[in-house]
């Protein structure tokens, strides 16, 4: 391997080019995840989004096995237009004892319509003979025999050797025979499988070399993360002469997940100076990254590799005032090649450092005035020690940053009171009500509304309330809603940090609340989110 | 290497031997991480359970640079009886042009009282220009000054090599300079920092063989992980021959984090065979990282390696049938080694075989009735279409499974109407306040009770209606509350999922419900722990 700033860069592979494969398989084996639970429409979705990053073919699911796969092959043929992957299907060798010829299971692979097959053979004695229920050599007729047979029909095909490295282990030539039949019977590549995820990366590349030492098969790796070595594995197989990887966005999989597909993909074009994707695709990765994340419904790992909303954040006070002399001593990439950004973080374990570059960052001057940086971090201490964060609240603290700079609080309106009833009634259905009481440019209003929540009666209130007096409010929309609860094991009776992300359809802001409950956190990072959307939008303070 | 079924283990060291060094430094780089604040009280808990865990060494923090760090060396000398563990105080060479002896910042390390004193140094040249602002030959003096006024003090000492691998590609002579200057003035082991995450296994592997051979100092290993590698290239440094290794509990740490603690030792008791640990230790793994979590308040990682939830759960039918002969051939290792359990995750990708051992797993027998497990199934699906999640919900499931085997759901109360009110008074303070209508033995019962929130104050008023009849009761507690907002993009009008745990003092169950606001959702999850909660405590249903 050669590093980024290495002397002997490996030859260029463009995407195009078939001698390197990135393949994802997050419609497949990333699916698995607990928690995760795709319609076709999501599979559809995320599709187009691993096309545009550019990997070269897409796992979509195991047709015939269930429908919703099968549906899935049968739309994306119709409706995605593939700018650089080819489609993937899924399925098993054919049964013992039949034909592939007349496997049903097989036949729905052909029927799909997908371009490539990838095949799920056992290379484990233990497991043909436990949980496949035939003997060594039918596994491997059944290998040549379905292999061949998609071959026959057109079809290009990859095996996946299922528990390869514990197959190797308790039988090494077993394992190298299932290899050399896959590859004999017209398989192009051969995937290597650690199943199990038990592998560390040393056992991997010794074992992916003599495998391609002995058999001659081109080689895949398939790894599984549960040793928290899955990238490793993958780039150790590459090491060793593997051609091709298999991974899932953001590390989707069963149990602890599969490898990563975005830091083995950044590894690859920044450290091994290999190109794999197509032109400016990697500066997109952290948008791809979060979009998935979006559609699968998981929140993104903030500490994930490259991509992850912390992977260039900066806190201590130490790193920070070094920051300011050169970011690259900082850092072992310049974020934005990966379409991530550096962040400075507000926090108690921030010096003054920290404040300035993050006041910059805002384009609040505080440059000369020792006494106010002291004064912002001493009003941030008070505050985190009470729950609040202002680490994902950037609005929260520039209106916190300005209080202290201007000597008091931007104010558009002065809440009086305000009250939730959400109500069950006898006939099961629900409602909610709320009534807020404030002061605004001098009037008292009332405003009552109701909504579907406690929390969106209150919006609507607020908004009814102010928005004569403000117009600039009917753009607001609050498009995120976070609700932590501190102090965990106090169940109900624990303190509630509400982050709140609001849009104006030109931007977004994010404010944050701190009570003793959902609904009063609520109230104070929705204030927040208006009072920072006035400001933003340039309306004078007026009470 | 050799693995754990290999034929050449390497000799045993035990924790007690001085040969090979378990160092963690949660306390100090760990407390980096986005999102952790520390209190001195959480820094002795973390420490009380890295000593139980047994660490050899626990990095404490920067005595002298902050009054927090300062306090804790204190107090932990006086509270806590390692038994374990020693404490290493961290701290910087001195001051270039100055005197170690007069330094401040050295002696604040020794007045900590610390038998272990780690010094960071640069190594970078870079870095010695830039950040710290003196010359290359004056560096390796600070070093040397530092080291030799410290062990001259009676001190441990060892010297962790800021930026090492990229001082190293950028000047190895000086790199190395720099860990001959630490060895020569007494430092026991010199630590090589991947400061800034960017290195490879295998290029960690070259760098440290190399550097050993050179310099002939012991190494360590310090690895971040902003490539994904941190636990790779930790291994990889002790396949080179260092024998100090660097973590930090659930890999807690600035940007994506440090090497992680729990799968470093995990691979080199169970992949390795090499003691690391005390007796026992590694079965209270999964425990002690759920206990660290709870304390930094974050929380713990469903899919960490080896201790996460879903480390071992399994999902795919394929899978679940399989397991049904040989759990053995779907684990790399017994969970049972690291504290944690197989689980079988209830899903609608589960076909009939994970429902039947879900259901052996809770004691309902489902085994003989096909009709019965297709009916739980559709079920599950139905539910989870509408937001549910039974994987982190047993007790919910079990209420199900009940329901369609028995025929009706369990119910030892019946809900007629409901109503929380939220108010925020004009001075300020708020009020809450819950009335619940429900029917119980025949008997209308009307509550109301008051709460520090709305979901508290339900929950009160629906024990002060059922106490008198089900003084079961009075034991519940609720003690952990999550909320998750599900299509996540459209803000306060988007459904609500609450999963709440229960406690009755012997054990804890978990529930789900689902609503289009918290408040109802909230309602559902707590009518379904009571209900559990009596049925557990075998009470006779009867409305």
């Amino acid at each position: 391997m050669t590093s980024e700033n290495g002397a002997s860069p490996r030859p260029v592979a463009g995407p195009a080019d078939d001698s390197f494969h990135v393949f994802d398989t997050t419609l497949r084996d990333g699916a698995q995840r607990e928690g995760i639970n795709l319609t076709v429409a999501d599979k559809l979705t995320i599709a187009r989004y691993l096309d545009e990053f550019g990997v070269g073919f897409i796992e979509g699911g195991w047709p015939g096995a269930n429908p919703r796969d099968t549906e899935f092959f049968a739309r994306a043929r119709q409706e995605i237009d593939f700018q650089n992957a080819q489609l993937v299907a899924f399925g098993a060798t054919r049964r013992a004892g039949g034909s592939a010829a007349e496997d049903p299971q097989v036949k729905a692979l052909l029927d799909s319509g997908a371009p490539v097959v990838t095949l799920v053979a056992k290379s484990h004695d233990r497991h043909v003979e436990l949980a496949l229920r035939t003997t060594l050599d039918e596994n491997l007729e059944m290998v040549r025999d379905t292999v061949a047979h998609l071959r026959a029909q057109g079809r290009r095909v990859f095996v996946d050797c299922e528990h390869f490295f514990d197959g190797y282990k308790a039988n090494p030539d077993y394992a190298k025979a299932v290899v050399r039949a896959a590859h004999e019977a017209g398989a192009d590549v051969v995937v290597l499988c650690d199943t199990n995820g038990g592998m560390l990366p040393a056992q991997v590349q010794a074992v992916v070399a003599t495998v391609l030492a002995d058999t001659g098969a081109r080689l895949g790796v398939h790894a599984q993360d549960d040793t928290g070595c899955a990238v490793a594995n993958t780039l150790a197989a590459v090491d060793a002469g593997a051609t091709h990887v298999q991974c899932t966005a953001n590390g989707y999989g069963e149990r602890v997940g599969n490898a990563n597909l975005f830091p083995v993909v950044a590894a690859l074009e920044l450290k091994y100076g290999k190109k794999v994707l197509p032109d400016g695709a990697l500066a997109e990765m952290t948008r791809i990254s979060h979009a998935i994340a979006e559609v699968v419904n998981l929140t993104p790992s903030t500490h994930q590799p490259y991509v992850g909303v912390s992977a260039f954040a900066h806190k201590a006070g130490l790193h920070a005032s070094a920051i300011k002399v050169d970011p690259d001593l900082y850092q072992h990439i310049d974020p934005e090649r990966v379409g991530n950004t550096m962040r400075m973080l507000v926090s108690d374990m921030a010096g003054r450092a920290s404040i300035e570059l993050k006041g910059k960052e805002l384009g609040v001057d505080l440059g000369g005035d020792r006494a106010l940086v002291a004064r912002v971090v001493e009003r941030v201490k008070e505050r985190e020690l009470q729950g609040y964060t202002y680490e994902a609240a950037d609005a929260s603290f520039e209106l916190l940053l300005r209080a202290e700079a201007e000597g008091r609080a931007r104010r558009y309106f002065r809440t009086e009171s305000w009250r939730a009833i959400t109500e069950n009634r006898p006939d099961g259905t629900h409602a909610n009500e709320a009534t807020v009481k404030l002061w605004a440019k001098g009037e008292r209003i009332l405003a009552t509304a109701e909504g579907n929540g406690p929390v969106n009666a209150l919006d609507r209130a607020l908004r009814t309330a102010l928005e004569r007096i403000y117009p600039q409010l009917a753009k607001f929309e609050l498009v995120d809603y976070k609700v932590r609860i501190l102090e965990g094991r106090h169940g109900t009776e624990s303190t509630t940090r509400v982050l709140v992300t609001t849009s104006d359809g030109n931007g977004e802001w994010s404010t944050v609340g701190v009570g003793e409950n959902v609904i009063a956190a609520s109230w104070q990072a929705v204030e927040d989110a208006f009072t920072y959307g006035l400001l933003r939008a340039g309306v004078d303070p007026a009470e």
